[in-house]
């Protein structure tokens, strides 16, 4: 490409403080390094994450920032030593990576490589400690080595799925993240049997695409738990058969689930971050078989407690991160589960602006409307 | 059998109260009602859980009470309904049952069945309500449903196990209780890959199994943790590579064994019951992919405390129950372990008593010694 090895001048939304409304600034683009890929972000999507990170309430502030993470690209470039990727390629940037060198990588477990693991306080890139992105020679910082808030962005070979090239890149940008975690922590962790009962705590995004992963795996009730009680109907679409809402019991909602179930469910995925929610969701599964899945982020001070009687039970209590999905090695397959129509992603998808409207993207989900939000790059 | 439908007078050593020594007492043992069967006992061990609620610190008392329940027996007779024994089998009596019919029994995972889960504070028959022992008309309770310490018993058939007639019952007694437990919390439950690192935490008998089914399922590394030093040789002969006293660190052990294995234990298996040793075992298990196991029966108002980060990091936490066996389906393949000379029975039996001299089996586990004691009925 004619760009190759040259800074590209384009587009990206700069965020130059905590929680101000992001700014469309004209940045200039390095080209990629050794063991990394320039790619030209077609969509992408906003996450909690994103919001969090933005507010910096309580965070390392990192700023002025290029926020993003879930999207969809095409390769422009690559640096030395890149040999998976080429341009050209239909790619999703992924906010933590995939080294396949170090322990986690090698094992058939875990996704938490060493070397790429997520990183929210680095804004930096790995190599040389620098930032690719620029303002009048002034660096702009990176977020979790994605930055996919730019018309292009640098990132490491390893935070890059390549996928199929037919998939429509609008549609399956929002696999690089929330969806794939909530997915995962179904059909990779959790493993709901056909005709089990799944409770979901949580009925966000991620929370949603946990009740699709019940749904794809054949459990046969999915009880959906959440204290707006304007997500219930919604969450139909995505598997949800029945409701709790804990504002309208008077008891701890664990009873409420073991009443309803007979004992308790099979299986629980934690999709809200609250530990409460969290301890709740642990012991409201069954004894003797349930499993019990944590997915939300805990504040950095909670405490996880629960009487010992109720793991000697014979329950499980397990934890999971994006999922469970290996970022380069998994997430095309999520991509071609969307092609066979075995995954519904349009569904999560109610809104869409053009990148010149990306803080409308912020307002929706400030007010907790819609589920995902596309931003369109190009119109 | 001419005693068939007969009362049976024999002795049994009967626990008058709470702490003090047993009394060998003539006692009159009523015939089996449906769905029971009589045993003889021909050789029974002494297991923590004798003496605890013989001790009944905090526990109900339920005096006068025949304990015991590791052992192993003959059918005398049966009860009306019972067509999976007759007369002459060889079986272990197990504290815990298995009724084939509840949703317990019929899922693959779990062995907590509803009808006949261990329920320590009954001292009587489920069918009735009454016992089956009595001296001059007065009842004398039973223990778990099983009172191995009487020459002669009555038990649920659902709590029977038959086994193969050809293993020698002064060796497989051991297996109706802590050994099949330790054993199946590892080879049922934490499931160590071949080559994987174990930490075994409390080398009793249950940890010394527990270790034993780590060098079976073929871990490469199994570190013993006790504050008991004098127990780390013998434990060498169980599978254990290494150990590590928490006395000797002035540092948590959780940190200690995650420097030692370059990050944490790929399993770890919690065999004392105490708290602080239940959140160790969880907290050094490696991220990614480390299962942590609770076996020791907690405190009743132990409180399991951990961040919630733990589990995130991809740790699993899991109890366990009489090793995830079905007493009824599993335990006869336990005892062709052994016949296969896969599980070594030999070395967990360090002494042996006659039925008259059973209190010193108590003063043995008193002191600490050894780990198991056969109590001879016969001779």
């Amino acid at each position: 490409m004619a760009t190759a090895g040259k800074v590209i001048k384009c587009k990206a939304a700069v965020a130059w403080e905590a929680g101000k409304p992001l700014s469309i600034e004209e940045v200039e683009v390095a080209p990629p390094q050794a063991m990394e890929v320039r790619v030209k972000i077609l969509f992408t999507a906003l996450c909690h994450t994103d919001v969090y990170f933005w507010e910096a309430k309580g965070q390392t502030p990192v700023f002025p920032r290029i926020f993003g993470h879930e999207a969809g690209g095409i390769v422009e470039s690559v640096g030395e030593g890149v040999t998976e990727l080429a341009p050209g390629d239909h790619v999703l940037p992924v906010f933590t990576g995939e080294c396949k060198e170090c322990p986690h990588c090698k094992s058939a477990e875990s996704n938490m490589c060493d070397l790429l693991r997520i990183n929210t306080d680095r804004g930096v890139m790995l190599s040389d400690g620098k930032s690719r992105f620029s303002i009048d020679g002034k660096p702009i910082y990176h977020f979790v080595g994605t930055s996919t808030f730019s018309e292009y962005t640098v990132l490491h070979v390893g935070c890059v799925a390549k996928i199929n090239p037919e998939a429509p890149l609008d549609k399956v940008c929002v696999l690089s993240c929330g969806i794939s975690t909530g997915l995962g922590a179904s059909i990779n962790v959790a493993k709901p049997p056909k005709g089990s009962t799944v409770a979901i705590f949580g009925l966000g995004a991620v929370g949603l695409a946990a009740a699709e992963g019940a749904r794809i795996a054949g459990a046969s009730r999915i009880i959906g738990i959440d204290l707006n009680a304007n997500r219930f109907e919604e969450a139909r679409k995505f598997g949800c058969t029945e409701f709790v809402n804990p504002k309208d019991h008077n008891k701890p909602v664990q009873e409420v689930l073991i009443e309803m179930t007979n004992g308790g469910v099979d299986r629980s995925v934690e999709c809200t971050g609250n530990i409460n929610a969290m301890i709740q969701a642990f012991e409201c599964v069954h004894d003797g078989w349930g499993v019990a899945v944590l997915v939300g982020v805990p504040h950095k001070d909670a405490e996880f407690k629960t009487h010992p009687m109720n793991f000697l039970n014979e329950r499980t209590l397990k934890g999971t991160f994006f999922g469970n999905f290996k970022p380069r090695t998994d997430l095309p397959n999520v991509v071609e589960m969307y092609m066979k129509k075995e995954l519904e992603v349009e569904k999560f998808i109610t809104h869409s602006v053009p990148f010149s409207e990306i803080n409308k993207a912020f307002d929706l989900m400030a007010k907790g409307e819609g589920i995902r939000c596309i931003i369109r790059m190009e119109n």
